[in-house]
């Protein structure tokens, strides 16, 4: 990822996908200091030809831009997986991605459903509508361990956020990296050593994202390592082989799974998903990215741009993330 | 509270309620190093005389031990207000309390139902068992105001933890004090202070011990200062007077209320509480106090009285706490 040129920025056209709202677009057109134009998917003539340098703000890419003149792609989400996998990049075009407060907000949702479990929220709900005085566990997640894979900017804050509820927690890592922080250690994907985890694990926290690498990461030598772990996927649905978590669910190696993504979404109701034993399915509903997100994090890439820096949020399009 | 004097702890002997688990009986004798007696309530012989000193470990104390011989009772638990209201406490015994782990637990009760309701847990499990995909609000509790009353070591726990989700803290003391750990400052009960930050509440938090001071603490002028907050109470029931707060509810003074106590428990099924809009009640479950709690906090009070220091866990007899 090389910095862009300055030339070719100051001249480009900001262009946006229809599902851009427009105070998001009003927004861009003050960063950017210039007006923005549709989408060529939307242009009332059809797919025309776009001439010049553009810079784009959208979740996908219109085949019209696959071109060498898209300068720079900014997704308004944080998951870049299903526009790389649309055709391949555009050389040299630059992709940033909207995080937000993603990480805090997969933080909190996942510390939501491990407090839920320990506090017995569903039981007691379900207890007071039949008017039943009842004491029941209210146990301390303080001393469990969760093993969270992805180490990155989602990980390390679900990491730090279950560490201020002390909770143990291990990173796993598919590349060898120094300890983020939250994390009390970071062990290698694919070693001993997360087996060894996995089988410690009160919990595991998958906050992986889709690539060719991480397709069915969640497999049978995975979830069989396990010995009673609640499962969490706040990543990708696709990363986990479903008839093995159910097969993990009906052992026992899993003791509960709490999925906020699937491999199909959106499920329909005939969907096996909603059948799995001790499960709870989110409707990909956590870390949502609000509006105010995207123009944070877009404004932010702009100024690197400007500087001639790489953007922090840069995505490499050969990793995927 | 002056120091025990050394030579009657010496001779004391150890008494403990029938309610007093043998493991934890055998632990007090390792750390006082002598034999326990049955409590004078449950001696074969009836309410016998004890002469001499006697530390006492149990909940209630026995009518025969409300006696000058009495030179220290260790309350198994965190709350006194029973064993201080069941008559007068006898001239110059000690009293200690078993506060254990009730800060974190509380705290992780409290962020348990918080991070519930943000995050639609009740009703993402409702949704999962009809099978249906739909997003629901995944919302931050980060910038929420929670105004918690009680800034001792319980209330500065609660405080604490929200800290790490990025929630504001106020804390409410009805004494002039330090801002503890955990607050972002702290406003003195009854003053406009107080009525102001609870306007600004997303979250009413109560730890209150119930004292003289306390009971139907939070009143018509409390419950009317809200402006849709959520009240949990994990102090004392007494400390709400309830048909004020079921009002707030109508109203909408009051958004929900989480209550794990109540004035009257356990609260049988014709209870009217179990009626209250918007409102869960969870049968006096948070903040339990574990076997290896009474252990730990005797142990500590034992070593401070040992050394001739006033423990860190006595209580004051005429506050109450």
């Amino acid at each position: 990822m090389s910095p862009l040129h300055p030339g070719p920025l100051a001249r480009a056209r900001l262009l946006t996908s229809p599902s851009v709202a427009p105070e998001v677009i009003h927004e861009l057109e003050r960063i950017t200091g210039r007006p923005a134009g549709p989408s060529p998917a939307t242009a009332p003539d059809g797919p025309v030809g776009y001439d010049g340098p553009v810079v784009y703000v959208g979740d996908l890419l219109p085949e019209a831009l696959r071109t060498p003149d898209l300068l720079w792609f900014h997704s308004v989400s944080a998951g870049t997986d299903a526009l790389l996998a649309a055709g391949p990049w555009p050389e040299g075009a630059l992709l940033t991605r909207t995080v937000g407060r993603m990480g805090e907000r997969i933080a909190q949702y996942t510390l939501a459903w491990m407090l839920a479990e320990c506090q017995s929220v569903p039981e007691h709900t379900a207890q007071h509508s039949r008017s039943e005085w009842r004491r029941l566990p209210s146990g301390l997640i303080a001393g469990q361990t969760a093993v969270i894979h992805g180490t990155g900017r989602i990980g390390s804050a679900v990491a730090q956020l279950l560490r201020a509820c002390s909770v143990r927690t291990v990173g796993v890592s598919r590349t060898p990296r120094d300890v983020p922080v939250g994390f009390e250690r970071v062990v290698l994907a694919g070693t001993g050593e997360e087996t060894t985890a996995l089988a410690q694990a009160r919990w595991v926290v998958s906050t992986l994202p889709l690539t060719d690498a991480t397709e069915r990461f969640f497999d049978e030598a995975r979830f069989s390592a396990m010995r009673g772990a609640g499962f969490v996927n706040v990543g990708r649905g696709a990363t986990v082989d479903m008839p093995t978590l159910e097969a993990a669910l009906h052992s026992g190696a899993v003791r509960r799974a709490v999925l906020d993504v699937l491999p199909d979404e959106p499920a329909g109701p005939g969907d096996r998903a909603w059948r799995l034993p001790r499960t709870v399915i989110t409707s990909h509903s956590a870390g949502i990215t609000a509006d105010e997100d995207v123009v944070t994090d877009f404004a932010a890439c702009w100024e690197a741009v400007a500087e001639g820096r790489t953007p922090a949020l840069a995505v490499d399009t050969r990793r995927g993330y």
